[in-house]
């Protein structure tokens, strides 16, 4: 754990600090099975030697130090600790118990959990704690994951090519060979950092060379990887085409009621279990955009997904199976079907039909990532379904790592945003914790933005998206302005003009890229295929269920109940909130409403107007940003403040085309001149 | 040459026919030297098999047959036929005779021509001339191709994918080998039947992989192929990347000017003339499209291509030099910029300025194959250097082998197109022909429409194109409605509904495919990238030059003298006619000027209703395209009828799409109404 390496460690990378307790780390105690113990011991040593310059000394079976850090399980601590018993009960599997204890005059630092594996969260937290500043005095933290899953999706393909990837090639395959290297090892360490317990390490789209990923010819050195990830309490799981008995030419059918295909899924899971014992199960893109599924073989979901439950039962795999289902081969003529539809309507019905081994993931927006859309009401919905909110930390719809935008805002809206399903306080945060409905299963995945480049993400601050995936999937109640500010700690130090002007960044990026793009939740203005950059028709008139209708006097889809009857998807109040136009937020309008450019909004603005606003808005906050960054030259290491500099320059340019080309879209559309009579290009 | 292929043989599929004169072949003459002449005598006995069911004898130095068909050079027949010293002076080193003669009794018929590989050409015209039915009785046909140079593009890359291609992969090039096979040698055979000359075998986007093929690695394989073709009088040509000195990692530099890079060029000219002695030289796409050229080391065009004609020149090769040169990264807020003038503003300034052995290839149009262009100026502009018609046989923008779009008659305009360069009668045709200006290498390029599909050309009917192309590259003269005819006959036979059907459905087909898509010379309504189906706005705000800036009350681009100027890059009473609003042919009317939708055209109708109009006759008229063809059921080959009929159902589909989104896409803009109040989605 070198720390010149040809990348960068994010959040991980250590530097001297000072800290007044720092001779409690001289000497480390265990009970006894150091082995047990390497990975929690290796990543605390790493961090006191490169923090405080010290080389703790690790003792067995010997606690006759007045200071020291004791670190073990419940179960091995009981007899030194005497209250450790009653922690037992605190928390859960996953969870862990860092606390500062006075025993019989000796100053302990105990990092306890029941599990081995939480020793390494453990860990990562105290040194977290550590490195933000906090007092060790009095330490006393309990913690436990508010949700069960806690994964990462790489949409990585064999070939090396990350779908939607804007930090170069991906790190776990070449030249369709599966690569083992020291990164990975760091990158299982940046995930456990930040709690993360899960990681797909290939694209839901699943293509031909893919399918082979879950045989004998990459299972060996699968299991490689997934014991790298094992080490740090992650498992591994592989995205699988539901064709696969086809596909690799072993039967003519997959239907999943067929006998020997649901034989020949248990075998595989067998043979999977053989080579990964923590292998944790597969997500399957099925019946969407083009991958096969049951719907091929004239079954529904439950029966597809059920299939592969029980042949990870016994294993205990879990089937994740995506709800981003839909008709991509609209007609922009059918004026009926509605995309925002169409996860509820497939999936309402088959509430309680899924096995308990199976998690519904859903993605936050009913349509695709867009920069704002509202929350999925199938959240609300599935009462008897174990559900995953799928997020997108990866930014395609939000500017590719060129932009800085950062999403945590965003994330922290859809997991306060309360769907009423029980009554008011049914916010998402609390489905996913388990406390809403009686599904056990549920979490959070998050969309990957990392890719082999040195620094992890493209843009030096989009590992701010990363981190704060992680710490939010752990816990959704934190507060974001903390998250940011201990990101920015934990990454750049403790200057106090850092902090404020890169939290002032991240903090308001997502708004700010969301007016000079497409404000008001209309999505989808961008060029077809890549999705970067405007292009107002670009999906106008095409088969994927996205379209604005703009004329010459009104733009937006009635998704009301008087229109796609999409609003009735939600309860009560959202349903009647969103229905009315008067009602329904403002930032949301155009998403479910159909509105003339010369509706009168709150602020007395017509809608056409406040769209030209928000776009030189837009533009000049960009500036803002960017002299927010200008400002810390010499505060920050030069190489990552030229890095930034340079994307900061990249994203005003398009900023502005962003505005220029929407404003000329309106402005061509309904010969309505900017009041102010600011530049609008004819 | 068997004729159970797992392919077509196209307009050379032979079937059995009964002429009169059939008895002619049972004896075919040759003075001496059988091997040279062992192509066209295969390929005539060939013929005589399968059409007449005759097994000639080839008689060699005996010439007392009271009939017989006699074959050979001028110089092998002049002591047997006395005339045929005159002849010498009616032919070029191409050109070649048919001429039947009474001479002391005996009934014979030659085939001459000044050199053998001519000889080829001549035998296949005889074989068509016999399999449409001409009589021979008075045969005596002197016949010269109107151009020098009569080349297929192929945009093939070493992958095996084709760029612009819709029938299947490459013929020649899969998983970066070179492939040698039957079906190349066919491929041969029809290209000379059409009189071609030359074969660029590589796309002329040459990437990384493609650089290679100018070294060792690829040249042997390659002098093979090139033997094929020159069986067959036709040379290969390589498209070459122009920075190929650097590529390759022999230089630092491909500055034209640099000693270095001349003798770089020099020696590999050898090395490939070494390998192929008959190399046609190298087709260069240079400062186009992010390829390299002599723009980025300072120098200009002429420097670039006069250095590698200097290479090629000690061999007889040429280099041909692409003008389709523009700034492919233009703002659309730039209204300055016009791609149209591009081409013209970068090689007017340098006519005269090139070597003997380069040639200009200047794309039909001024912008890129769209459906309709007016001519570019290039053509009465370049007076003192030689030039290509570069056409494109592929449909990449008119209807991709789905679409049925024959583009002869398109060519045809294209060719008898006056540019007034030197008054009245400048002609397109005159110019190629050399006999307008002094250059002498002048003649036509057609992108291929070829791959691996069956048919080669995935629409049958796309065939006619294939074969167009070669005919008119010969002669420009013919009229469009014999070849069509001829083709016909000799791809289906002679039965006279299936003439009449399949002559009306290819003579109206371009102009179908025009009304329903973008009438006007609008163009680029297209959906980016792969540029099948509308998309009205797809190319609006990009960075290709592309513009048709449509608002409110208005559409198109000004390039009259007020606007961007580009009318006054032609000849008067061009520049005049193109300028006025009330006198530009109105099928170029958005394309030179910009139009108020309410603008009265000379039909009396608005611009808007007659957008309207044509949309909607486009779908009607498809729809009698395909009962034309269905009413051949029976009278095609089954499988042949049907694969034309499934294309024909998708044009319809498609058809009414482009007329749907076309039409809304005005409606929404103008909210003007359908005078007919057809159906317009809102």
């Amino acid at each position: 754990m070198s720390n010149v390496k040809p990348y960068d460690m994010c959040w991980l990378d250590y530097r001297a600090i000072k800290v007044k307790d720092s001779d409690l780390f001289r000497t480390i105690c265990i009970v006894d099975n150091k082995r047990s113990l390497e990975v929690p011991i290796k990543e605390l040593k790493h961090f006191i030697k490169y923090s405080f310059k010290i080389n703790p000394k690790v003792i067995k079976g010997n606690f006759d130090f007045s200071k020291y850090v004791l670190i073990g399980t419940i179960d091995q601590i009981k007899d030194i600790i005497k209250e450790a018993d009653i922690w037992e009960r605190k928390i859960n599997n996953e969870g862990f118990i860092l606390k500062r204890v006075n025993e019989k005059g000796k100053d302990i630092l105990i990092i306890t959990a029941k599990n081995i594996k939480a020793l390494v969260y453990a860990v990562f937290k105290l040194i977290e704690k550590l490195r933000i500043g906090e007092e060790l005095d009095n330490l006393n933290h309990i913690d436990n994951p508010a949700s069960y899953f806690r994964i990462i999706n790489h949409w990585d393909n064999l070939d090396g090519t990350v779908e939607r990837g804007y930090a170069g090639n991906s790190i776990f395959f070449k030249d369709n060979k599966v690569v083992i290297s020291e990164r990975i090892k760091d990158y299982a360490r940046l995930l456990s950092s930040i709690g993360i317990n899960g990681i797909v390490i290939n694209n839901v789209n699943v293509k031909k060379k893919e399918v082979e990923l879950i045989t004998h010819k990459y299972l060996k050195v699968l299991s490689r990887l997934a014991n790298i990830f094992w080490d740090y309490g992650i498992k591994i799981y592989l995205s699988i085409n539901f064709a696969s008995p086809i596909y690799l030419g072993d039967l003519p059918t997959a239907d999943p009621l067929d006998k020997r295909v649901s034989i020949w899924w248990k075998t595989k899971a067998e043979e999977i279990y053989d080579y990964i014992p923590y292998f944790g199960g597969f997500l399957v893109k099925a019946d969407s955009e083009f991958n096969p599924g049951p719907h091929v073989f004239g079954r529904n979901h439950a029966d597809g997904a059920n299939m592969l439950a029980e042949a990870l039962e016994p294993y205990g795999g879990y089937v994740i199976w995506r709800a981003f289902v839909y008709n991509c081969m609209q007609d922009w003529r059918d004026y009926k079907t509605d995309r925002a539809k169409a996860a509820y309507d497939n999936f309402k019905p088959l509430d309680g039909k899924f096995y308990d081994n199976v998690v519904l993931q859903i993605k936050y927006g009913p349509m695709d990532f867009q920069v704002r859309e509202p929350v999925s009401p199938l959240f609300g919905g599935m009462e008897k379904t174990n559900q995953i909110l799928e997020l997108q930390i990866t930014q395609e719809y939000t500017g590719q790592q060129i932009h800085l935008c950062y999403l945590g805002t965003l994330w922290k809206e859809i997991l306060e945003f309360d769907t009423y399903a029980k009554g008011e306080g049914s916010r998402v945060k609390e489905i996913l914790k388990g406390r809403i409905f009686n599904a056990k299963y549920n979490g959070f995945a998050g969309v990957s933005n990392v890719g082999d480049n040195p620094n992890w993400t493209g843009h030096d601050l989009a590992q701010a998206n990363f981190y704060t995936f992680g710490v939010l999937a752990w816990n959704p109640d934190k507060d974001i302005s903390k998250v940011v500010d201990d990101w920015i700690k934990l990454t750049f130090g403790d200057d106090s003009k850092v902090r404020e002007n890169i939290s002032y960044m991240l903090l308001n990026s997502h708004r700010v890229y969301e007016k000079y793009t497409t404000p008001f939740g209309l999505g989808w203005m961008v060029n077809p295929g890549h999705h970067y950059g405007p292009n107002p028709e670009g999906y106008e008139y095409s088969h994927w269920g996205t379209y604005h209708r703009a004329n010459y006097e009104a733009i937006g889809v009635d998704r009301t109940s008087k229109g796609t009857g999409y609003t009735l998807q939600y309860h009560s109040p959202w349903r009647e909130i969103y229905d009315d136009i008067n009602k329904c937020p403002e930032d949301l309008l155009l998403f479910f409403h159909r509105v003339p450019y010369k509706f009168i909004l709150k602020s007395g603005k017509t809608l056409i107007q406040q769209i030209y606003d928000l776009h030189f808005e837009g533009v000049e906050e960009v500036e803002i940003l960017k002299s927010k960054w200008s400002e810390l030259k010499g505060r920050i290491d030069d190489k990552i403040f030229e890095r930034v500099s340079k994307r900061l320059e990249m994203q005003l340019e398009h900023a502005k085309e962003w505005r220029d080309v929407i404003n000329t879209y309106f402005y061509r559309r309904t010969r309505i001149p900017d009041e102010k009579g600011r530049k609008i290009y004819p």
